[in-house]
């Protein structure tokens, strides 16, 4: 096995895991391939490209949102999707995750989907499958998120061109946010000069200028003069006791609305991972407004996850 | 937009939300396509008209069978279908209808197969889409249920000729009935001369005689001489409070027998939408009796979903 | 109707719903249609054999591995799949399950797959659809799996070579075991010369014997010199009462170990059709050791499941 666990000995793409440790010129791929994609997609939507091939959804938590994207984008490349919530059966059978793998393997899989309520879950199955059956991390506990960050990137580059010279703020809940560890890793393997995290102290994990990234409190600081603003859910169902005083509070102090985001750049984009608690950590009147590319981000999110299928499957 | 909200200003089919308002020359487009795939459908069951597009089943209320048919009838046609049952995942992480359907707009859905148990929602979802995007009422509250009329209609036309010189009576709960509202609206336009609906005065809406039907509270006159017999489901679900006094006692004077049904011309048909009480509101010796054309209903019900798809789709 | 349940006139499969009384001959047509499919498998997954066809996977019982082998078989095949969880929907509003199956079939199904907790379900489905659609037995109660001990069959055959000259062991929870019952009839069909059963005298049927199989309740005896070792699944969820005194003592007794299976032939394959109870039946070492061939029986499967699907289709 490769030093790193997502590359081959060449360097290639075997799954997709996390976006820390992951190559500048990989992440550079994706987004290229994605935007071929998009560029191509008006015209012909399917492609021959998983002709054959079988795509396990293997999810251990609830997600309509995920499911679906990976969904169409595995059926616009033709592939054989099968959609497994295994909390409802073989789990409550007795077998294990990893029997569970094997045998789904054994079924000729080709790729898993896996999304799980542990840190750590895809990692686990990456390291257990066979040469040639590929894993795609949609989400681990609080671990990553990885197609996340990088249709974010994918975003970002769309509409700012470039990562150059570039202010990025994430506000919330960064301590329980596996979409905000894979955003700052990929922001800054993407060379972003300034990444900022704005969030109340309890909301923020104690390493996280380790991370490359400058800590906010206050948003009229935080936002000042920033291009891009990506706005977190707030996990209200990850929450163990009580780090917030409520939900009303929250909004006041770090609930994005029109009056906040008047200090960041006229330009500046606005962005959320859905879905969102609308009067929570965003207002409506941002997240309609002219500002956002919240649906833009759920479009480019499609082309993105074909973009992963399509090198893994390559990279075969 | 046009003045109907249905219609485009060329006066062609957008949405399917209600036959309420829908010219007779929509319905006669829709069932002579249906007919054409009837007639086309032994030899080849899958035709490439929606190839590349993806269709949406939209389920907010459980339903196998309503799901099902539409699943199938996009499957013929060569669409992507994604299911989704709402209430499982999005909804109750706070998201709102309205941004659920802007997701998955934004991941390129042509057409939404909507149920929900809020009557109006399907015309709410109708008026936010983006232009191009398709939306298909497949039951609303107590409002409509259009693709279940335009197949009973189909079923009439199919068994009878025309629709000329007919005695149409439906029976049962008409007024918790979506089903039933639907099937007045579709035979009043379609010129049915007599139409009549056959219930206890605790199931009749107030105002049903403006919709140009005569009401019976017993079933020995409203059977009388009629061609089309169309029972009921007794929607036991939907029921607040005791508006009957049992199963057994509306059985008993309303439940369709042999004897009841022997008023009726002896070429009268049987219809039901299904599933059956069997023993509330139809008696198995009517059910599965030589004048039941109720498993024709289902099938000519693929045919007429395909028929809806097929015109949407052609109407982008 | 033919003598037998599953067979036209002519001799041909019509239905699959159990080994128990299944010609010998046609037995191995399936095996060596599955082998065929096999060996031309891995240059072309997708075949055209049911393209419109529609394959429902009706399924009254969850189970995650059988439901989705035989989705993964149709898809290959190029059927439609429609997956139906009926418990949840058309049940629980009170429709029969022949009510059920006639609507299905009036959306032109080709093929119902069928899993039920009842014994006998499949055999009244079958009798009960029209010409030209059949079913298979996915699981009927403790009643017959028979998709399930035709790959037993196969995987034998791939290992053994032939099932001549072959001990086979069958051990475990014979009792509850629709498994067991469906791989008796198989090798005893197949001429398997010596065929034994070992368990505790709970959980052996009272007629076994009379399904020409020798009883073992010592593992040290039943074992000796076999070529053949099948551990069932401990049916935990099908225990009325306590047959047993504990998983541990089954384990100490009944469970496989390397120690015991010593006694075996050293050319031996252990089987098991999944999911496993580690440290009940079967002990880790073996489950993942040399001697286990548990995950080709998996993948023989989708080969298995093809073959009967593709041979009925080709009987239509």
């Amino acid at each position: 096995m490769s030093a790193h666990p997502q590359l081959d000995s060449q360097g290639r793409l075997q799954h997709l895991l996390t976006i820390d440790g992951l190559p500048a010129s990989i992440i550079t791929q994706i987004l290229d391939t994605a935007q071929h994609f998009k560029e191509t997609g008006a015209d012909s939507k399917k492609l021959p490209l998983l002709a054959g091939k079988s795509v396990f959804n293997l999810f251990f938590e609830p997600s309509t949102r995920t499911r679906t994207t990976f969904e169409i984008a595995a059926k616009r490349l033709s592939a054989d999707v099968i959609n497994l919530n295994v909390a409802a059966s073989s789990q409550s059978k007795g077998e294990t995750l990893l029997d569970t793998v094997d045998n789904l393997s054994a079924m000729s899989a080709d790729m898993f989907v896996v999304r799980h309520a542990e840190s750590g879950a895809a990692h686990m199955i990456a390291r257990h499958v066979a040469a040639g059956i590929h894993v795609v991390n949609a989400g681990d506990g609080r671990h990553a998120h990885p197609t996340q960050a990088l249709l974010d990137m994918f975003t970002i580059r769309h509409f700012k061109g470039s990562f150059q010279n570039l202010r990025v703020a994430i506000i919330g809940d960064v301590l329980h946010s596996r979409v905000a560890r894979s955003q700052i890793h990929a922001l800054t393997t993407l060379k972003v000069p300034e990444v900022r995290v704005i969030a109340p102290k309890t909301l923020i994990p104690k390493d996280v200028e380790n991370m490359g990234v400058h800590v906010y409190h206050d948003m009229q600081k935080g936002l000042k003069d920033v291009d891009v603003v990506m706005a977190l859910r707030l996990q209200n169902e990850r929450m163990n006791g009580a780090l917030l005083p409520s939900r009303e509070e929250f909004f006041k102090y770090y609930g994005l609305t029109p009056e906040k985001l008047a200090v960041a750049r006229s330009d500046a984009i606005v962005m959320h991972p859905g879905p969102m608690n609308r009067g929570v950590e965003i207002d409506s009147a941002v997240a309609d407004g002219p500002q956002s590319v919240i649906l833009s981000q759920v479009t480019f999110g499609i082309f993105v996850r074909m973009a992963v299928m399509a090198i893994l499957a390559e990279n075969t």
